[in-house]
């Protein structure tokens, strides 16, 4: 089992509902899981634990209460940090305590996609600003009958800058659509966000998207994890480069992986209709 | 106010319908809007003043009348331009001239794309050929019911080359549906440009669909012209490029513009509830 | 007429059911049409030759049977073969033995992609891993209603080595679907396929599936063969490039391309209202 | 001939020393060359001309006097210009203006590289700055023994954005060296360049440097047209691309050149021991 | 002044010698400076700091004692670490183990290269294996008439893995020799690393590279921080990226950083022939 | 030991001079060893044997006779069939033809790159046109006192296309020089292509060169072979990208062969001063 102590961060609750899958779940509901720099730092470290904690591998994310799944950016917070941060009247070195200051919070969002196990996401009510740069650093989103996505970023006057505008052109087809969200800032709904792909499946309320999350997090669970982290890490290598960059780079791969036990007893466990197990990785 | 004597062109008619909002009219509707060479330099001259014209923040582009969006290449006009233009009988010497003249008609199409406002396409009835190529240079697409749309130039023997090649397999996640398109010329309707990602938005007629670009454009228009400047550059860019690469972009571009007055104002006029208003850019 | 004798091989029917049209049908239907080595190889070879031979122009793949376009890889005979390959103790003479096998594989395949003719795909029945990799390597996939696909890969304990993983991102629009299919391995139905962009068009039943793929493939040899071949190579650059490395390396291609013959040809038929002819390439 | 009329630009000499050959002369002696705003522009002009002048085959790029090939920027009117332009006290739009102003710059040092026809670079006496950005986006350099190179712009307080950071890593082996060169500004000679590799040859003065650029221009314009633009084209995008992605270029473009009746000439005449000559291109 | 607390790690020395220049010298001479894995750790630790420490503007990294500048990676410590590491019989499980501890050790010494202070390596003595990865990741590289270079790693049975091999062909021209000292594990001297460009000055010995170490840092330190920092860090973006991307990224960059005060600063005491001295960053 | 009787080809002797060490020898001295279609086709034929031949560690390909490496592509053959071959008047016909054509011969080129064992190239005497192509193909390169180079193909009226300009750029530190080669086809000597870059050493004579490229190719070949054939496949790799895609890939590649017995074994021969074994690859 993994151990809780190591997933004992203020703002997050961390849990373990079925054998090697973890559930994180951003918990400030009274704010709407509204993101202080805190926030951002510790989902680091609980993501940075995961990707190499034997004992899990696969995770749900999703936000406390019935309201949202977040709502963003603590506005408030984040005027006091970001924007008062570099005390100095020279435009160059203010940019460079932003720039600094960017890297870093992406990096928080990043850890999610760099972790080695596959993160399913539920999106449920608000949706707004950093909810679409955290979701689409997870590899399968899903939402509810009610959740409202918003583009929030030029609202309040920027550009989304921790990813979210890098990451949904790799993300959705329909480009005209892309464009259409970020640069108006709209709220949409889930018929919408399954019609042109930035989910996979909606379900009615947020019960039963959590439980079908846990239940497709179990079945990538019970596969071998050795299969699980390659597929993850060969579609994200090959997303960002050529076709003919993504075979060579899953010919090294598997170059090693294919020598895994895990397919012998996959394949074997296959053929005898039992459920394998494989050993920890 | 832009200046209207800035876009004085033959065919074209430039309008500014709402503050910050300009509509550029292919107006040749005799000839369903079919493109002579004299048009697309007039084009590319347009959008290079619209792109920098700090009276202007968002676009509109649509064809005049009620027949086409445009009916693409007058193949009359290009076939005593294009083809008669090197006179000679070398083949290589013929080549270097159709290459100077393809690279000068696509840098024509680019500076829609190239352009620092959003624009917005309204592709109606006949959309054939270069229509294509110029509503993939545009940011957002929508159409109507009876918007017939074709890449049509495999029908006239040739590989289409003023960018529907290049642009189609980055703004539609549909691939098979890409080649079958661009394979067989056939004509195909809203529904199918909606399913797989064409377009974002279908409107019932050319009239509420202008309509209904109009009112987009103008509440892009009423967003920081900052944060929407960097919202087409980084989505841009990211298109073109690895997610890292996106992500280190962003936070050079964003070290400069989050230094924007912008920011306060959009953040506290939306706290107050009313509509921010922008300086110049 | 194509030279019949040239495509004579065991596990495959290639026939010429239309002109300009050739048919490659895998046939091995009493094992579900699974694939053991000399298939591949005799796969590659098949569209090595078709790639240049100038009586054809468009090319339909299929399975043979009622019951499955492919059920995949013959574990049974991969285990005998790719596993048991490198007979050493030694992790990394066996790596180098595994990489040599899986680029040797990826590049049979691959040789679809490579083939200067379209090819269309039906996929019908049992559709599973090895298809995948397959039919994203074809332009162009047709599916029935009773389609059963899967990225089966992980259930035997292995990251999809063939071209799935890499060609997937590259093909569909949808992500998270696309991560949510390969790393749970389940089986899906044409609706979603249809749905989320993994086939173009949803055919009622096999039969159907072939006569639409025939009139396509039939419609799309009837195009100049020049227009078709440079269609399928620029969609191709450019998926795997920015837009600016795709304009410039079509303003090469049509450099030569241009001046065809087809080119008038096309056009004069096109005013006459009747099909023109074009000569081989 | 060229039209000399067509070369009319003040603070250039454009005159044609050979068959085939250009020479530009950047001509302010008396500000050792110095470049304001209005140089750049006309230099863009010169070398768009020169592009496409069927009468010219290579080009000699030298700078009047005997004090310096050029001292770089006028900072006098840099700083009137550039940083006093944008009239606004928002740090964003600022920015935006500098943005714009830099690309526009960039541009018109970018069409040396972008002309079809090889640059030769003579650079003697002071070559600071400017000078080195522009020498880069030539072809060919030479200096002279007493050259006084230098990349000064960090003494200026800013990292120098023309050009030289972007190529001088694609242009010269030694990365210590570019290094050590840029970030200390320090003045070099001709021993260091030619070591290092940023020169191909040294001679002994001005006078012969320039006579000796003269000669290579002569015997590059002697040689095929196709070939030679070829030649500059293909190195240049394969420096930027990878070695496959060279290669496949290539194809593309020789699929054209290589039909030129110049092969036949060259190879004829080669035979012959005589010189050919080549139709305009 | 830097707070010297904030460097106080086993086996570095780290001492500021002049205003804004750091020295930091590893400091393990009885070992001949070879690695254990607290060192490459620690090594990252202080160039994190360093990056961002506003009382540092440039870095000498040396190594203590006459002997080596290190020896590499002590490989008994290594073997003890690395290859233990995985306690499972699965080499798949073993190569996610190893994979892990190669990240993880590139990314230490990636620090170097990332650290936004330029930073001069002075080679002298035993310079093999890890000692060619660690220069490379280095701005500068200074040597002594008595260094033994030798990419070391073919000689304990592996590919370098922490650098050499990836920026070695990004570092030097001569890709013969590259391949023939990576291949062959030989000794080379400082005039064949002079000659093909490893590097960029080669001094008596190591007493006098480390005084002209500290000149040129100190040069560096006295220039204007914002433009050593976008220096740096443009070259680096530029190294890895084509041309014209590199120009678009320096546009972005200068576009805030030419808003800075020392511009006026280092303009205004370059005409007053006196230093000029700019605030921390 | 290898099998002769595996590579025996007209025009090549194939022999085995030492250990784990191939000799290639292009054998048509009567002609300077001047290429005809078959026998570039054989060389690929070879290198692919050479390739996964377990008896073969390293290779040294040299020119038969005194006169000559290679004087390059047989014009006379060439003229009958590369440009002979498509017999059509279209232009567009030829060209697809003629990329045919270029594409099979730059792939038996690359087969020496492809090639997992490193190869030495010894250019002694004339070495022209496609000796450079080859020799770039390489992974080293010695030549002689007397060689004499030259990229000739714009003499005879095209831009080299089998891989000259492609690789020079990327094999050569100095690309004023690079141009200055191909833009003039002048001969030069081992002075400047050791100076430039091109070579990495001279040797009095041919007889000399041969014997010093057998020792470095028998030293290599004593190395473990999965050390060798890593290292070339990395720097090749990292020399296309980027140096955070080169670390990623050694990462994945080294997960593997980092668990090869060879390192113990390796090691302990170091400690021992005696030579290591190692089991075939």
């Amino acid at each position: 089992m993994a151990n809780v102590a190591d997933y004992n961060y203020e703002f997050y609750n961390v849990t373990f509902p079925a054998e090697y899958v973890a559930h994180v779940e951003i918990n400030r509901p009274e704010k709407m899981n509204a993101f202080k720099e805190i926030m951002w730092l510790n989902l680091s470290a609980i993501f940075k634990s995961l990707s190499h904690d034997p004992s899990i591998r696969s995770i749900l994310l999703t936000g406390a209460g019935p309201r949202a799944f977040t709502a963003g950016l603590d506005v408030q917070a984040a005027s006091s940090g970001q924007l008062s941060a570099p005390p100095t009247s020279d435009a160059a070195r203010k940019a460079v305590g932003l720039r600094r200051h960017i890297l870093e919070f992406q990096d928080c969002i990043s850890s999610i996609e760099k972790c080695e196990k596959p993160v399913i996401c539920i999106m449920h009510g608000i949706s707004y600003g950093l909810a679409i740069d955290m979701c689409l650093s997870c590899d399968i989103r899903f939402s509810t009958e009610t959740t409202q996505f918003s583009v929030k970023e030029v609202d309040i006057g920027l550009a989304a800058d921790i990813g979210t505008l890098s990451r949904l052109p790799h993300s959705v087809g329909n480009h005209s659509w892309v464009k259409e969200i970020a640069l108006s800032a709209r709220i949409f709904g889930s018929d919408e966000a399954l019609q042109h792909g930035l989910v996979s499946r909606v379900l009615p309320d947020k019960k039963t998207a959590v439980e079908e999350g846990l239940k497709l997090a179990s079945l990538i669970a019970s596969k071998s994890p050795v299969a699980v982290m390659g597929t993850k890490e060969i579609i994200n290598y090959s997303r960002d480069r050529s076709i003919a960059d993504g075979l060579n780079y899953t010919a090294a791969w598997n170059a090693a992986m294919l020598q895994t036990q895990d397919m012998k007893d996959a394949m074997l466990s296959g053929l005898q209709k039992r459920q394998a197990t494989f050993s920890k990785l």
